[in-house]
């Protein structure tokens, strides 16, 4: 699937009234520094741009900043480099690995927690099951050449998958085991939207916590119809970009 | 389009080591709060929460502040109120108006900008025109119910729609302009990601630096599989989020 290309802001964001913020004036001149730059290359310190523009450190610090939480920036152990372009991930069925793959990178999961518990309403809703009733809850880091990049958790009937936790190995693909056990996936509703990791979430996948993420929530439903699993995705804001391939409404 | 509910959290956020931010516990508190308000009703102030949890005023602030970047409170005048549910709107060849309008709310577009233009290289490759080729960009803020809710920029190429300015009036539907022109909207591509307003979006649609946005890029083909348009859109990730039905992909 083709990506469109992101269109810089018109008039490069500069306000028609009022000035522009010196921070952002430094961003956009780091911004220029980074278009001659590859990926992982290291940029002048702080100290170097400061003299370089005349402004204060705090200044460079303030657009090195936004810069970094939009990916642009990429921090390397205590110094930063230039950052990889963003992943762009398709929106469609297929699972997260084979979207990586289709990327060049190696994609991963991790287990972080495969637990049973009872259906709180939202998921219970979601499941079309009673609220109460028994789920399974598979959680993983999602991984793209070893870098974490996501977090998901994936909800589905204990009572439909019964023997589950004795027949799937998390370290293998939910979607092949579910196939294999005659689940035929139809189709799906996503939901995407951006929301601020919690503190559990900022110390599983290492991001600083005023990192911006996309959350993603799918239902993803059977041939007949029925919802196989709710899904809980979320994703580095810095990091990933998503595609969908827009047709007419069906009259 | 259903859209799925999004999920809690796992763990309602709370690390497995280390200790809960006590911000954060605060949030988690006034969350509870938010659940019992109406949208529109007036929050306690940071004094009356900052007393009730037994934390500092800064700390409230702290709290506050994340929950108006996720739209759970919003601000009015200088008070705070328990934020509107975030408006979904599908991803979907129907226009923003269409959109809105299902929801039940008043559509509306401002025109900011309506000029002109040599394309840049990334605009040129989208459009398949030559690089310095003439464009018309329209730019449009998108209203709900009077509230500035986003920014959108169309690029069209002048050659191919030579008497735009002359018979286009901007305070319209420009796919109804095009239509009547003849042109079939056969699919498009879209991207989407989160970003940072510049200093010049976020004084166009009245939000805060920080707050993190929603970007769409997107191509637009008509029947012939030539782009019709390219579009950047720019909403309030406090406000909107964005749904899709997700099909198997073809062999």
């Amino acid at each position: 699937m083709p990506s469109p290309m992101p269109l810089a802001a018109a008039r490069a964001g500069v306000p028609e009234r009022g000035e522009l913020p010196k921070y952002f004036q430094v961003k956009q001149k780091i911004d220029a520094v980074l278009d001659e730059l590859r990926p992982g290359a290291p940029l002048p310190t702080e100290r170097q741009f400061a003299d370089r523009f005349g402004v204060s450190r705090m200044t460079v610090r303030q657009a090195i900043r936004e810069l970094r939480l939009e990916g642009r920036v990429q921090r390397s152990g205590r110094s930063s480099v230039a950052g990889q372009p963003k992943l762009v991930q398709p929106l469609t069925l297929a699972s997260y690995t084979e979207g990586v793959r289709r990327q060049g990178l190696r994609p991963g999961r991790q287990l972080v927690v495969f637990e049973r518990l009872a259906a709180p309403p939202a998921l219970a809703a979601g499941l079309r099951i009673e609220p109460g009733a028994p789920v399974f809850h598979l959680e993983r880091l999602l991984l793209a050449d070893e870098e974490r990049v996501g977090l998901e958790s994936t909800y589905l009937s204990a009572d439909r998958f019964p023997a589950l936790t004795d027949e799937f190995d998390p370290s293998t693909s939910l979607y092949g085991h579910l196939r294999r056990s005659g689940v035929v996936f139809a189709d799906a509703d996503e939901r995407i939207e951006t929301v601020l990791a919690s503190p559990r979430e900022v110390q599983l996948i290492g991001t600083s916590p005023a990192l911006p993420m996309l959350l993603l929530n799918r239902v993803t439903r059977d041939a007949q119809g029925c919802p196989v699993e709710c899904v809980r995705s979320l994703y580095r804001g810095d990091r990933f970009s998503f595609t969908a391939r827009l047709t007419p409404e069906p009259d």
